[in-house]
C-alpha cells in the first residue's frame, strides 16, 4: 500500500499522524490544533526544555535504518537528555520535513516509532509543523521535561574526590553501527538480496536502532537518596562528555581502563574488527547511558545499585582529565567523539 | 573575511554564536550549555510552546534573502504565533543545520538576525542544537512562551454575531516575494549585476523580508479590556486561517471584500501583475498580522484602535463561509493558502 502524501496535504497529513493521541500527564492543557500548545507545569516545579535535530546522511540512513526505529530513537534521545537533567520528559513536539518520495504509509510508520516512545515513557505530542523537503527527511524533537524545584542537576557541580559513575555498558551502539555499515557494503559489493547474518550480534543492534533512555537509573537514584553531584548523558562518546564535566565543574579526573563497562558482544566485535575495544567505549557514541559524579560519602549506596559502575574519580583542575590504563601507564584523554562539524 | 567552520568545530561555533548572551527574563533560570534548558514559570501562569521549522529552497531562497534578514524572520514568526495566543514569548531553542559552503561570518549574521528579533521582543535564546548538513540551510525554532492563567485566546472560540478584525494589511508579504522572484529572473536572464529597481516598493520588502509581531496589538487589545474570542496570526492566508477558526469554532461567517485592508503598494504592485488585489489579501500568506473575534459589544471600544479593521461577522455554520464583494455577490471562501505539501 502506497499513498501519496499529497492526497492528502498538509492538514490531512497531520490529522491521520495525530489521530487518537490523548493526553497522559495534567500538566498537557492544550496539545496539538492551534497557534502553539498550552502547558500547565505543577506548582513546586522547574521546566527543562532541549532540542535535538536530526538529518538524513548525517545522523540516520535509511538504508538499513527502519522508519519506526528511527522515530522511537529521535524520541528517546531527547527523553534521555531531560533525564539528564535528573528530570521527567512530559511534552514533546514535533517537526518533520519530508521529500515527496515517502508516502503516507511510511510517516505513519515514522511517527508510529515516535508515538511508540512516548507511550513507554508517559510523554505527550503537543505540537509540531510539517513540511516539505526538496532532499532528504528531516526530524526536529523539542522536549518539555518537569524537575522539582532545586533539584535539577548541572554538568557543573563535581567536587574534587567526587565518584565517576557510569550506567550500563559503553560502545555497544557504536559497534552496532560498525556492523550495519559492513553489511551495507556487502550487500552493495553483490548487488544481490542477501540476508544479512547478525547472529550472537542482536544486542549490539539494539543498543544502535532502539536505544533507551535511562529512566530506571533515575528513579534508583531517588529511592537510594543520592543526588548526583553532576550529570549528564553520553551521547558523543565518554572521554568528551567527561571532559564537558570537568571543564564546567573547573576539575580534572582519573578514570581506570579496567573499570570500562564493556558487554560481550561489543568486545567480540571489537575484535573482530581490529579494534581496541576501550578506545570504542571512550570515543564510540550513542550509547545513551547516564556519565555522573556523586560525593565520596555516598560509596555505599551507589555501589549497592545495580547497573552502576564506578570508574574513577574528580580531581583538582592542575591534573588534568586522564585514563589509567590496566598496565597502569597514564593517558591524557582526548575528545575524539562524535563531531558532526568537522568530519570531512 | 571567510573563516571555514572547521576551524572551530561544533563547541567552537556554538561558543561564537552564543557569545554575551545574557537572560533577560526572570523566568531563565539556566539557559545554554547543559543537557536542556531550565526555566521557572512565574506562579499564575501557564507556558505557551510553539514551533517553526524552515528549509532552503521551500521556505526561503538565499538568492534573494540576506542571511540576517532571514534569521530575524525566523525568530519573528514564532513569537507571532505565541502572541496569537494572547501570550509573551519569552525563551527560544535555535536549532540549525549548515551545509559546508557556509563560513562562520555568514553563521554570524544569521544568528545576529536571531539575536536582533530577541532584544526587540525581550526573548531569551536558552539552547538548541548545530549540526552539519549535506543539502541546506535548516532552520529550527521552538519558542516558549507564558500567558497569565485562563487568559489564552484559542481558535475555537467564536460565536455567532461576533466581529471579525484583522491588524495591519495584507497581501503586502506576497507582494514583495512576487517582486523579488521576478527581478531574480531578471537578473538571471541578463547575466549581469543589475541594481534591481525597488523605488517606491520600499513597503512590499520589508513586510516579505523583515516581518513583524504585532505585540503592539495584545497590548492595546489588553488596555482596552477586549479580549478576543478566537485568535491566530496569518501565516498562510486570511481564508485559509479564517476557515481554521470557522471550524474549531463550528461557525460560520461572512467577510467583506470592500473591508479588507489593503496598502497602497500592494495595489499597486497587483495591477502592475495583472493580479486581483482581494485575491492577493485573501490568499497572499507571510502577513503575520493577527485574525480574532471579539463580541459585537465590543465593537465601539475595537473600533477605536488604530491598526485594527473589522472585515465582517460570524454567522450559523449552516451559513458556511463567504467573501461578499464590492458588487454585492457571495463567494464561497476556499483555504487556497500556501501548502507546501500540495504542491507540485
Amino acid at each position: 500500500m502506497r499513498t501519496e502524501i499529497a492526497t492528502l496535504g498538509e492538514f490531512g497529513l497531520i490529522n491521520r499522524l495525530t489521530e487518537g493521541l490523548t493526553p497522559k500527564n495534567p500538566s498537557t492543557r492544550y496539545a496539538v490544533g492551534d497557534d502553539a500548545a498550552v502547558l500547565t507545569p505543577a506548582s513546586g516545579t522547574e521546566t527543562l526544555v532541549t532540542t535535538d535535530l536530526l538529518l538524513e546522511g548525517v545522523h540516520f540512513d535509511l538504508t538499513y535504518v527502519p522508519l519506526k526505529h528511527l522515530g522511537y530513537k529521535a524520541a528517546v534521545v531527547n527523553f534521555s537528555d531531560i533525564y539528564a537533567m535528573n528530570g521527567t520528559p512530559r511534552q514533546i513536539t514535533v517537526s518533520l520535513g519530508i521529500s515527496k518520495r515517502f508516502c503516507i504509509e511510511e510517516l505513519e510508520a515514522l511517527y508510529g516509532g515516535i508515538r511508540l516512545a512516548c507511550d513507554a515513557y508517559g510523554v505527550d505530542i503537543v505540537g509540531g509543523d510539517t513540511t516539505s523537503s526538496l532532499t532528504g527527511l528531516t526530524i526536529s524533537i523539542t522536549c518539555i521535561g518537569e524537575v522539582e524545584k532545586g533539584k535539577a542537576v548541572y554538568r557543573n557541580g563535581a567536587k574534587e574526590s567526587d565518584l565517576i559513575c557510569v550506567s550500563g555498558d559503553l560502545g555497544a551502539a557504536y559497534m552496532g553501527l560498525q556492523l550495519l555499515e559492513r553489511e551495507k557494503v556487502v550487500l552493495n559489493g553483490t548487488g544481490q538480496e542477501v540476508q544479512p547474518d547478525f547472529a550472537g550480534k542482536e544486542y549490539l543492534l539494539e543498543r544502535q536502532l532502539k536505544p533507551e533512555a535511562r529512566r530506571d537509573i533515575i528513579q534508583k537514584l531517588a529511592e537510594a537518596g543520592i543526588r548526583p553531584t553532576a550529570m549528564m548523558d553520553i551521547s558523543d562518546g565518554l572521554s568528551s562528555e567527561l571532559m564537558h564535566i570537568c571543564t564546567q565543574s573547573h576539575a580534572g579526573c582519573r578514570i581506570y581502563e579496567e573499570h570500562l563497562p564493556i558487554d560481550y558482544q561489543t568486545a567480540v566485535m571489537a575484535e573482530e574488527l581490529n579494534m581496541n575495544v576501550s578506545t570504542c567505549a571512550l570515543n564510540g557514541g550513542e550509547d545513551y547511558e547516564l556519565l555522573f559524579t556523586v560525593p565520596i560519602s555516598d560509596y555505599e549506596k551507589v555501589d549497592n545499585i545495580e547497573g552502576i559502575r564506578l570508574i574513577g574519580h574528580i580531581t583538582k583542575p592542575e591534573l588534568g582529565c586522564a585514563l589509567i590504563t590496566r598496565d597502569g601507564q597514564e593517558f591524557e584523554l582526548k575528545a575524539q567523539g562524535w563531531n558532526p562539524l568537522k568530519e570531512d
